[in-house]
């Protein structure tokens, strides 16, 4: 077994028992990178000299007693969205393609203070505006997409490249890639991780967090990346727990709510089987299985495309007047349909959006999370820019990816996406569990519960 | 001396002693209204009937030793723009003219709840959309305007029909007419005070608050009315003090900023040197003067406007499409202009105004309140559209009476406008004291030491 096929928690254990070093642990997760990169195309730039220092850093202060804790010296990949002092941040955009940052952004600088090692930023869909990730190639089936648009980072932990990503979830774009590649997902809840120096999507969605290969490895990373930022007009003062406090409890007597409505449309069977399985062996656990209806479901679509598309066109304006060629025509074409919006129908969408959290507090009082799929199906051919669904209809495939997003993604709560299965065709497969705002704590004890009662979560793409 | 013409806490000091009831109060209040308010106009309704079946309640329990606090008994008035269960509540428009809700407001219920006895639904402007009331006169002078939205409750406060009132104050709608007509107003910090059942103007500014003949009587009404309310989306869950607590504290040593722009351009020599007064008088309590600049004063008329028009567009959007024709002209047209407004445009207001909070918790590190004047200028004659400045130029009397209250409104922060004098020709000018958000007892501190060293808080128009 090499260094690299460790998950982080393992990992964590054996350099703070000092077995194994950062240094090694580092070159071999640069040499699997080495391997595979040019088939998967997950980096947009590997910064090996950078991690090889920071692993020597790490290697030397751990070596005089310095340990920081469990991400000391663990390879971990950027989003390309995300400000790296020194390197290049470009996400996947011509517009910011000569763009180096002075610092970093703040969930950057804080995995840097636990001692992280950044092997590379990652390839995003063009300023994460979209369900797919062009670039990158799905390491179970290199025919197929990664979805997106932390594609690059769910691709990344996918094939071992490193032991944990950073991703950014606006509308699914952290939950969609880990389901297709067979990684953890977590995305938390709206204010409880800065966004401070990520390019922003839509202000009040956009979200950051961790891709990893288990959940004990996202409760590690999220604990390091949680916290108010008052440079962050979004950010909660929310008091921030140990994510892996209580992360074994199991779920015995937690209530599963399992949606009878809009997880249920246009839903791929093996997915479908998969999650119910997913389900079951949770059941098994001692957890109660209650059925919900989710409330005003006909109008998610509508809300958050009225939500997104004006923040987005809002963020961007400067550039689209001042270097509209610079955008691919598929993104400069959303944003200008988005600079159309009235604010009236925006603040409508805004109203709609407070109606439904107070629908989903009420539904929620009967559950402690709502167990559904990640995304209706398994990982698409890369070429493919519609999905034909079990009915014969077709939809664009970043709307569809996204559909079973939304929900956590309006209303702000947090989602984890856990790898539950493969298909036939050997294509992961996800469940994702959701939870009341703040309630993190409750999501990754259900998927802890899933994992340790499984033999799904974990795997790294045999490339 | 009449009952009417006690203040709030005088008034309530006899009743809880007995030496006045209810009854006699209501009457003596109503005997008023009776005598002036054919040449005042600050009631759309009276309500005798009910006022007189309130106050023999009120009469009642406290004779058998239930008494309720130092609201019980008190006569109010309530603006038309909150819902009274059972009273016709038309906020002066042709839009509710035949509108009768079923339930109270929360204010109103909470007022209620404290025993006040409603006297009357006192004028606005159309759906608080001015710095006017039309129907409304000055009763300092008859010939000159109350200034608005709030106006029928500034009047009806500052003629002794009420000893207190309920206003709103979107952009400056409690504090413009309560300056004109010589009574204290307190606009408190976004989020203080439910607005559930009180017709919106602008949703992410409007506030609700007391208009009283002195500051000690303000912070009576606003313990009553203070609270979090789950239904109303901008309602914050911080802690709600005792508003009389520290009332008498004092300002030693108290650090009151002076701004050098903004409230100094265009303003009205006497407004001028009755602000500047009252500063004096401040600092002769022992408060410590400083000079601070505004920060991105030449955006605040242009960022409120942005975030005003829209939402006010968006709450009125069905009515202005089914029934256009009930709008007064002025009305109907803000409205439709509103509706124009891009929602990236409203979206670079709210980033804009959110860096203007950050910019205004920074310049108040350095002082604990800000002291300026309320309105640019003492009321003017009652048919002026338009106010002609010291420099020749004239602006909308609107747009002008507004100006100094948008940072408070804008900011969210709590404002509470003082009487500090009066004019040659007698007209009341006023004081505004602005402070940290949530710090209510700050500057009704800073008010109330005010009017105990000065006698110019709490006198009635002499009608």
């Amino acid at each position: 077994m090499q260094p690299y096929e460790l998950t982080l928690t393992e990992a964590s254990a054996s350099i703070s028992s000092g077995e194994l070093s950062p240094r090694e642990l580092t070159e071999s997760a640069l040499a699997r990178i080495e391997a595979v990169e040019g088939r998967v195309h997950a980096f947009a730039t590997v910064t090996a000299e950078i991690a090889l220092a920071q692993a020597d850093r790490a290697t030397a202060e751990i070596a005089r007693g310095s340990y920081r804790g469990p991400l000391h010296g663990i390879p971990v990949g950027i989003k390309d969205l995300m400000n790296t002092a020194g390197t290049a941040t470009t996400a996947s955009s011509k517009v910011r393609a000569q763009f180096v940052p002075d610092t970093d952004a703040a969930v950057v600088e804080a995995v840097g203070r636990a001692g992280m090692v950044m092997v590379g930023k990652t390839h995003t869909h063009e300023f994460a505006y979209g369900g797919v990730t062009p670039t990158t190639r799905n390491p179970w089936d290199l025919e197929r997409m990664a979805g997106g648009s932390s594609g690059g980072s769910a691709a990344a932990v996918g094939y071992g490249g490193v032991l944990a990503a950073l991703g950014s979830d606006t509308g699914g774009s952290i939950r969609i890639p880990a389901s297709f590649c067979g990684t953890v997902g977590l995305k938390p809840t709206f204010g409880r991780v800065s966004r401070v120096g990520v390019a922003s999507l839509a202000w009040s969605l956009d979200t950051v967090g961790p891709l990893t290969r288990n959940v004990s490895d996202a409760a590690l990373v999220l604990s390091a990346i949680a916290g108010h930022d008052p440079r962050d007009p979004g950010s909660a003062r929310t008091p921030v727990p140990d994510f892996t406090e209580g992360l074994e409890d199991g779920v015995h007597g937690l209530r599963i709510g399992i949606p009878t409505n809009f997880f249920t449309e246009d839903l791929d069977g093996e997915t479908d089987a998969a999650v119910t399985a997913a389900v079951r062996v949770l059941e098994g656990l001692g957890a109660v299985v209650v059925a919900v209806v989710i409330p005003q479901a006909e109008h998610l679509g509508a809300v958050i495309t009225g939500i997104m598309m004006p923040e987005a066109s809002a963020y961007h304006r400067r550039a689209l007047r001042e270097t509209p060629e610079l955008f691919t025509e598929e993104v400069r074409s959303l944003l200008e349909v988005g600079e159309t919006i009235l604010a009236t129908d925006y603040i409508d969408a805004l109203r709609f959006r407070q109606s439904m959290k107070h629908a989903w507090k009420d539904m929620m009082r009967a559950v402690d999370v709502v167990v559904a799929p990640t995304v209706l199906t398994p990982a698409l051919p890369a070429q493919d820019t519609e999905r034909f669904r079990p009915d014969g209809t077709s939809e664009d495939a970043n709307v569809e990816f996204g559909r079973l997003s939304i929900p956590a993604n309006l209303l702000g709560l947090p989602s984890l996406q856990v790898p539950c299965g493969f298909s036939a065709a050997g294509l992961p497969l996800g469940v994702q569990i959701m939870g009341r705002p703040f309630a993190e704590q409750t999501v990754l004890a259900v998927g802890r519960a899933y994992e340790l009662a499984t033999d799904t979560v974990g795997r790294i793409a045999p490339l």
